[in-house]
């Protein structure tokens, strides 16, 4: 509803800065009694983290969290459970370093967001993107590892499944290859390519695009609800808030302009369970804003980093003509540690969207 | 915020089946004092209508509106304009053929919501799709031409760009065109081959998918705002949200995921005015979710009509093996009709982002 | 939410002005598969209805509600249920006299919103009252109706208590006696007090204040949530925001100012259920913003009608000074009409707030 | 809206326990360029500080604010300014004394959430109250530190005019008197009353409660809104929320139950500005909801504290009947330490009632 804040009974609101004392949210909403410790975030805090490899940034953030409320220890268990307070998570930020600013504080880096915070907000925040830096996202991961305590029955996992023009061939598609190349990528041929190209990009200072690939196991039909309340849209919503995303698509999404209603309506049969089973799932899981209880699937494309070494033509904020070149530490390609922040938007809505349905509809 | 609600300050709630009495909407937020006639709503309620050509649906809807709140005349001006108070707009229901459903209403139409809106409610209204039906469509776009006055130096316009695997050659670009061609086709020549393509696809009771491009001239950089409320996530939470739609994009999209960064990020020079002057728009308008002055360009994908003639395996209710055939009235082509309600949605989009920057920022 | 919807999971929007065509409301969350007839509402309406006794507006609305969305004939019962849909109920405006508004629409009317609404709207529907009328409230009572469904076993019903300075003995308090009189009294022979009393009040074209009481019986404990959706905070808003009222309180409300700890923390002793009984009832059946499952009670106080025959010093909209009469029909003493207002008005909170607990902890 | 979270332009979330490491808020929606300085907000917490004398809680808290984030330098001015982003407040636990919780842990205390919220979540934190403590409205003082930055024309104080049944003399009312005497009270004379009054009562291990009320000078008219985003609405869900109010009123409140209508409703006559100038101010500076351009006056009941030496009858976890005495630190009378926090909910809310005001109806 907010401007940092989403989601209506699961609801998480973040804050922090690049270059500021930390970064965090404050997750409202969770359900009580569920067991969670620190280091639940921490595991997926630690699959977003900078640094694990030469294809992200350099910069330096253990991304330790804390636990600030919310939490206790129940002494029926012995275990730390949520207890239906709002639980804030703090991460400091370590690396912030103390550089100097002066070449970038007065003009405008394209395809960052300088200009537009300047035009809304009379000044921004110049010290490494500030409030726009793709570091808030660690803020999500974590609210996105709570959520997935909320719905333990759904799996949500997000592969890389494009980079630049370089596909994956489905085919292949291994979820176990995603935990073992450095890009999240579900094909081990694919993700060599990967390597070799984006170690090209990556030294001549460049930058690329990629596609991410979100897929949820196991949410039953029934969740979402019409009308601007639908799953996808909340997905779309979600999704396109991460940094750099520039689309979103649900099951065939764009490709299903090119369909024919044969092709494109996943037909059923009678399913063992009494349910119907869907001999196909062109719709991505999603039906009338509702989830069939098909496997949900949500892609979308991040453009590429705008922090590169060429140098390009801007202006300064005193509106005059200048270039310049992003020095420092950015990621080649900002869409590999997107798949973690997507699984997290992803664990979120739907968390948020069985609170809801159980809201309403009971049970 | 809520399933049948959406906005912030200016808010949109709809109601409505597909066969009930009427369907409609409540618009609340709307500032004072803004010349308002139904007529204004007709307008873009006509362009919308189905039945105009052989194209649409053959349903006969007048989708004639009326205003039962929110208006009066100002005797200063002798002219009708709004009070700041909820504008209600009933849209009767007119042609609700009271037709036989014993066909379908013990069925799942593949494709449809029919089954999801069972399976989350344990019940659906089968006459025409209820709250489901692309007729709620109408509430939308009788919403949308309030939000326009809002901002009425916005020119919001959308276009066909796709039908199947058709595409426009942008070369041949005429918004006039589109007022000329059942399609809102802004291309003559591909308005032609649509006709010719529909028409075959019309006659074997087939459908076919679509994509429509959303363009907003005259937006002034600074709207939106970041993390959550960026106007490009709620410009795909908005049109997510139009029935049948599959993906969503901004400015280059999904074809950023192959770019460089040299050749996305747009690149600025002095302009006459001191504000920068972008020398591309890879970025459709938006940076970190802040306009920029620049022309706001979304697409988004229709996938084709669920209602065809050809048999479809399906279950019953019962759970046993069936199949379905569609009969009856539908549109060939969903896509072409949601041109003008993603025209509407951006419109209730945009107003909303102009309302809430003055709010935090002022001016 | 917005300045014309409330509630969260279960939320109501209004709209509609005393004499525009119409007036109504569009509930929405409500869940699916209850029975609800418009009879149901009807019952509510007539309640509030005005110029059933003499002692209320001889204003002659009938008040007759229509359902135009949200339901449908469960064909499986032959009943009509909720759909989960949004439900939209029409009251039109029969009674609307065409009349002569010169006397007052140039001149703020004191005690009343005319100043108000002209200083922030720039305008002011001066026909009625336009969007401040209490006929706004016959909207709140169709949605109240609808909240009733939802917690059956909820019982909320409430009675005046205090008419300018006539209080009812408790001791005489009769529940069945509120349907026996004209006032919602519950005590038979404070009722034959305040006709007398309010005879002369309505001769000499004065009016009079009241203090209203609601009573909630059956509500589990549990409902409600710190810190912000308090069930306490959320009662103080919706009955604050019923016209004409200026003051909320909980149980024994500000009476606790002069109360010591002992006496007014009720104690407990276990139940024959095993759940606590408390042996008081000082904190109204709210602790901490929850439930505690003893009887929920809220007070709140209606000042006079500002409709009076009085002469009074006013202002013109030219900012001249001038004098006022207020002709016209009117309340002698609105607090009585609004005993059914605020049981709708509490029948809302506690359904949105059932719904939400439901969401956040389950059955 | 959410149960941690309140405001629409302006939002407040607010975390943390009272034995947990620390409590905090996020603060959303600020306008930019506002000259902010920890300073400001920890002159506020002061205010609200227990141990300031012997009248209230010996607990020993700094209450240190840190600011996160949302807030930078102003290279042009030196100042640091709010940045339109969100600004994180926390303030760390220090006096959580590591004490021996078996006494209460297993028992109910009365007229405490102890009941409530192991009813609603299963388990409650027992440690102080756990969210339940007054100590989580230091957080809401914090909000209101910058809230009072948005409107600084608007001059919010406010005063304790009774404790028990001993209430001040208005026409000693002297706001300087206010920063003098440990209780906010504006009459000397009372003052002093109150402290042997209140020494007593402290020494008996009891409690008692009291009647605050603030004043808002200076905010125009034109704030608020009809008919859910009524200003005294949204004051008395605020002054609700606060721990133990258990009655809010505006303006005359509850004794309007006994005025006639020639009393009640304010007359005007021309002021020297063109605007009308009001007679008197029984309405508290509201009507319909929205704000007059008087003074605006709230008044909020604060029940005894319920922790209290004397032993009382409650039930165990287990459902068996036992006796508590609540020993340890107190506040004999928490209605003092509200008058701060009373202070910042008016903040919070006329300010966000200003964004909005402006984002509708714009300047």
């Amino acid at each position: 509803m907010s401007h940092n804040t989403f989601g209506h009974l699961f609801r998480v609101t973040t804050f922090g800065e690049s270059h500021g004392p930390a970064i965090g949210c404050v997750v409202d909403g969770c359900p009580p009694l569920l067991a969670l410790d620190v280091a639940d975030i921490q595991a997926d805090l630690d699959r977003r983290r900078p640094g694990t490899s030469r294809f992200t940034t350099q910069r330096r953030e253990p991304d330790t969290a804390r636990i600030l409320s919310g939490v206790m220890i129940d002494d029926s268990t012995g275990r730390q459970v949520t207890t239906g307070a709002p639980i804030a998570v703090l991460i400091d930020n370590v690396d912030q370093r103390s550089k100097d600013y002066s070449e970038i504080k007065d003009k405008f880096r394209p395809g960052h967001a300088d200009y537009t915070y300047e035009a809304k907000y009379g000044l921004r925040d110049y010290r490494g993107g500030g409030r726009s830096s793709a570091r808030e996202t660690a803020a999500r991961v974590a609210a996105g590892a709570i959520a997935r305590k909320i719905i333990p029955a759904v799996r949500i996992r997000a592969a890389l499944v494009q980079i630049g023009k370089l596909k994956i061939d489905r085919a292949r598609w291994d979820w176990d290859e995603t935990q073992r190349n450095p890009f999240f990528c579900p094909d081990a041929e694919a993700a060599a390519r990967f390597a070799d190209y984006l170690d090209g990009v990556r030294k001549s200072g460049s930058s690329v695009g990629a596609v991410v690939e979100v897929v949820a196991e196991g949410a039953p039909a029934g969740w979402g609800a019409p009308i601007y309340g639908k799953l996808d849209g909340e997905l779309a919503a979600a999704l396109m808030s991460v940094n750099a995303v520039k689309g979103v698509e649900i099951g065939d999404g764009f490709a299903t302009a090119e369909l024919s209603g044969e092709e494109n309506a996943d037909e059923m049969r009678a399913g063992a369970d009494g349910r119907p089973q869907f001999l196909s799932n062109h719709a991505g899981g999603i039906l009338g804003g509702i989830s069939t209880g098909q496997t949900i699937v949500a892609r979308f494309a991040v453009k590429p980093t705008s922090s590169i070494l060429s140098p390009r033509r801007t202006v300064t904020r005193a509106g005059e003509d200048t270039d310049i070149v992003t020095t420092g530490r950015h990621d080649p390609c900002v869409g590999i540690r997107a798949a973690p922040v997507g699984e997290a938007m992803v664990a979120c809505v739907l968390a948020d969207a069985f609170l809801r349905h159980r809201g309403q509809v009971g049970g």
